[in-house]
């Protein structure tokens, strides 16, 4: 029998992924306690449905940036899809195409953004990593465009790497492990990527002079930065902890949302990026203020068990989800999606 | 030796119960964190008894809508009681009519309006489903007025099935499993269930004019709902989350008593469903603003083990239990329950 | 190795006690939730020591209702000290005279009123249950009174016995399962203990008509019930929740503590009962208002292990606890301890 | 491999270490609530880490009493490291040399307090117990002073010592179990080790006709008593609760320290001691005002396992940790770490 949920694939993926890429895919850093946090954070809001409101149609379509998709769940960028399914990222592109959604796609992948241009169905987005090099991190942008990618997302909370302890016991290296699709070009003089960034809000406004792509900041955890986004009119805000990878203690990416939501006031569009197992998960972020979230892992636990039918089949559990909650709690529409549905205990 | 608290006739009943049908009478939907909640959030609500009140003699007697019961426990509405004993509907309300309270009755029995009716001791409120043809509704909500039924339940919560997904593993359905007697009558137009409704505020309307029952709503969890139906003049509301069965994540039974007790303030009577196990949690709902509590699981759990005599028994502990906590909290009278006796952690 | 801490004493009396008569003694009524609470409330509060004050002598003693002590922790009233050992509480009453401490007697024991306050060393105080003769708690009292007791212990949280499952399923039965000394006289027309009172705060009044003794009420758990007592008189009120045999769910008699402190404000004296296994427990009572504390279950255990000198032991060794535990919080007095020595998580 | 962390030379280290001398190493007073509470609340911290700060290079660099040292994680005093490794002490100490790290020395060290001097790299502080006997003390601290000591530490949460439950068992005794080097001198008048103190505020004026060394108060846990270490002149407090060795159930360190710093105000420095096993733990405390974090059993663990590598290494992990949440939280340095990095849940 199929999974019935996103958590089922877990073990179903764990069974067909090589222990070191498992552990790479799933673990946060240090003690992993806010990759747990990212969880147990949406346990403590509750939800207060309204009755007797006609949701007998239920309308997940909604708008990222003016993209028209057909539902608040988008697939997060990730690292190198190869280790879940040989069509690594490609795969993965088509999935979401056919669910008609957003895919963000890392500057880690497998597959060049090209490549992943042409099969993608629905739109995309181009994550970036900058290099040492500018000129690398423009050429990346300047390909992201040509290939039609609609806006570029600037991880911001990756100066360094975050310490994560299983991959350091395994010594587990992204580059050495597998092939970084988007820095094979025969360009003599920058072929590779590099860790070390030094971005800064500078680094924002040069993104400007170098593309015209909405400009998406990711990994935003406060109020005080946000703010700082949105005075630099930024085009979008991704509230995450890059799934509990980098700083360990910090908050929860559900916890940080209300308080961003508040400081940003509807100046710029809002997205969750942490812990998402549940339709009910999906409902809670966006009645905190996301205008829609992003999925990760599970995306790759799909694709690990059934390639690109994985992938959907991920997406369109958890759209079902979603349609559930929504009609349970009286929502037919996001519109009617408020702060008044959840409660913090 | 009989089991001495509800909670030991769970495993007796498991025994009995085929497991399909276990899995559909305990289940709830997603993680079940609403099922769980519905009993944690009472261990989190301390009782504060006054000392030298004399309370030799305990009154549990109450009335609900004007009609007398010894007392303020009610059976819950619940499908299929078939699964439990072959007597089903039947055998739970003489157990009703035995201990003098209140039977509310499914919509989805296995016996009809009428049956149940010849053979109840106590008032019997009607749980209605509504229909997509709304003359089913009808003539049902009629055949219980004819029946001497008291009141008209509209359940609000479902206006989908939750996911259950003990029953989409098992792929069980209730209308294969067992015949749903109330629509097994020779009307050519309408004989069927169906699950497809569109209640609104409108449908409440609506059934004022189909029948002169007292109305209550099942279902309510918010203080907003709970002033909606004031206003359109319902008699009764039902506090509840369907026992953890539809929306999971939303706020546990106990959790929305308060809100919505303070928000009614008196204009109509409000019950509480889900999670009660326990005298001194009828005590702590009382004293929250219920002025009378449903039993639900439980009483299949006796129906399972004992037939007619376990439901009976379950209903005896249940009350023994709550004379010993009225008197030992001195309160001798339902009258002198009030929110001072209770402090919520 | 002699036991280091009361903790360890309790498996080492559970190899020594019967069965039936070990779940008399441990437990508690229903879910024993309020059991649990007892301790765990404990853990929720910390400790502020304060330093550089000279704690090299430390002085724990003090008054109770006027009578010295030797340290604030008396021995708590409890049925039936034969279940622990064959000399019951003249074995204990000799150990709280060794100890320089106060011993309460309850009603129910082994051993005459006489018979204990003849051995007895320290003081002693007479725990009453009213009986439906009014005759033979006059008779009690007096007994009392002639014998030495200081003051009686009117039980108010017992109008009628807890629900404690394992003695319903162990069928077990105090009067059956031992002799009640106190009942045995040769008074033709009152020998029996009888459970059936509806005691009210008319029996105080009528108390006071009967002896001149000093009057402490057993069992109040809020301000509402101590203001009262305060009016009616009382010199003093024991903050218990019988051990959580009651009423389960009430509050935690540390819980209750802070606002009866407030309320009764120094015009009575106000002792802990409840959940006290380490010295810094009594520290903690006393800063939150209690002017000694009652320790029950483990004595019972030093008893069943050793007798008279088990029973001494616990006293011997919560009293060195509490003497470092004064000395670590810079309160070599008892005089020091306030409300700031603690905070309540 | 080598230990990633600090955590996994836990195992490690009691596979080396005599388990009594491990159980007094581990071991806390009572039930040890404090010590695990030590761990826990920062647990309970969470970080809101800024992003967009250029972050490459870090400087974890500062100065404590004008010492400038590499970074604010210091060795804490800590009795007997011989049960640690034969070099003891020195081992240590020269570790911290290394890591150019300050090492506070134990009075009761089993090498010399001049030994240690003559090995160390980087600053030392004096831990001194009093003694009974004034000139006892008055020599240690001039041995100290004279040897090149920065500063004087006076413990003042030890007027007596913890029930620690493990050592009672074991029947350990610290002088007997190892030579205490600095009581060992040919004295003839006071030789030996004394535990009993009756240390006061006039302690502290003493201490300052004995030395001109700065003084630090170890050991406070109230801003009561913050302030009075503030009126009294005394250049350091050591935020600390002997690593749960003393009282039981006292305020965890990290607890304790937001209130002490809000008390003094920078008008003294602050230093924690107590339960940090990461770099985000310095962090924590940081933003809650500590100058510096000392470490203590984590050496220990690592001179078991390595000796003087093995504690280097520690101190390498903790800093390399260190750095990289810095780098993760947007403070390149020091001074940018404040109260706003964190949230207390």
């Amino acid at each position: 029998m199929k999974p019935v949920n996103l958590i089922e694939y877990e073990p179903l993926a764990q069974a067909r992924v090589e222990a070191d890429a498992w552990d790479y895919y799933q673990g946060g850093s240090d003690d992993e306690v806010t990759l747990r946090a990212n969880r147990s954070a949406f346990e403590r809001i509750r939800l207060r449905p309204r009755v007797l409101i006609d949701a007998s149609k239920i309308d997940t379509r909604t708008t990222v940036l003016g993209a028209p998709i057909s539902m608040p769940i988008m697939i997060a960028p990730m690292a190198c899809h190869v280790f879940a399914h040989p069509e690594a990222e490609c795969a993965t592109a088509r999935a979401a195409g056919q669910e008609e959604t957003l895919m963000a796609v890392s500057t880690v992948a497998n597959r060049t953004i090209e490549e992943i241009a042409e099969v993608a169905g629905g739109p995309l987005w181009f994550q970036l990593y900058t290099n040492e090099n500018p000129r690398v991190s423009e050429r990346l942008v300047q390909r992201a465009d040509a290939a039609g990618y609609r806006a570029v997302i600037l991880t911001v909370d990756t100066p360094r790497l975050g310490r994560r302890e299983r991959d350091i016991r395994n010594q587990f290296k992204l580059e050495a492990r597998s092939l970084l699709a988007n820095f094979q070009e025969a360009v003599a003089d920058e072929p590779t990527f590099s860790r070390h960034v030094t971005d800064t809000w500078e680094t924002v406004d040069w993104l400007r002079t170098v593309t015209k792509l909405p400009l998406l900041l990711k990994g935003i955890l406060t109020a005080e930065d946000a703010l700082l986004a949105v005075e630099r009119g930024v085009e979008g805000i991704i509230v995450s902890n890059h799934g509990g990878r980098q700083l360990d203690g910090s908050l929860a990416a559900i916890e940080a949302l209300p308080e961003i939501a508040e400081a940003v006031a509807g100046r710029c569009e809002i997205y969750l990026d942490g812990g998402v197992r549940r339709g009910t998960d999906v409902l809670k972020a966006l009645a905190l203020g996301a205008r829609a979230i992003f999925i990760g892992r599970p995306i790759l636990w799909g694709l690990a068990v059934d390639g690109q039918e994985g992938a959907r089949h991920i997406l369109q559990l958890l759209r079902n989800e979603l349609e559930v909650a929504m009609g349970l709690s009286g929502c037919p529409t996001l519109a009617g999606i408020n702060r008044s549905l959840v409660k913090i205990l």
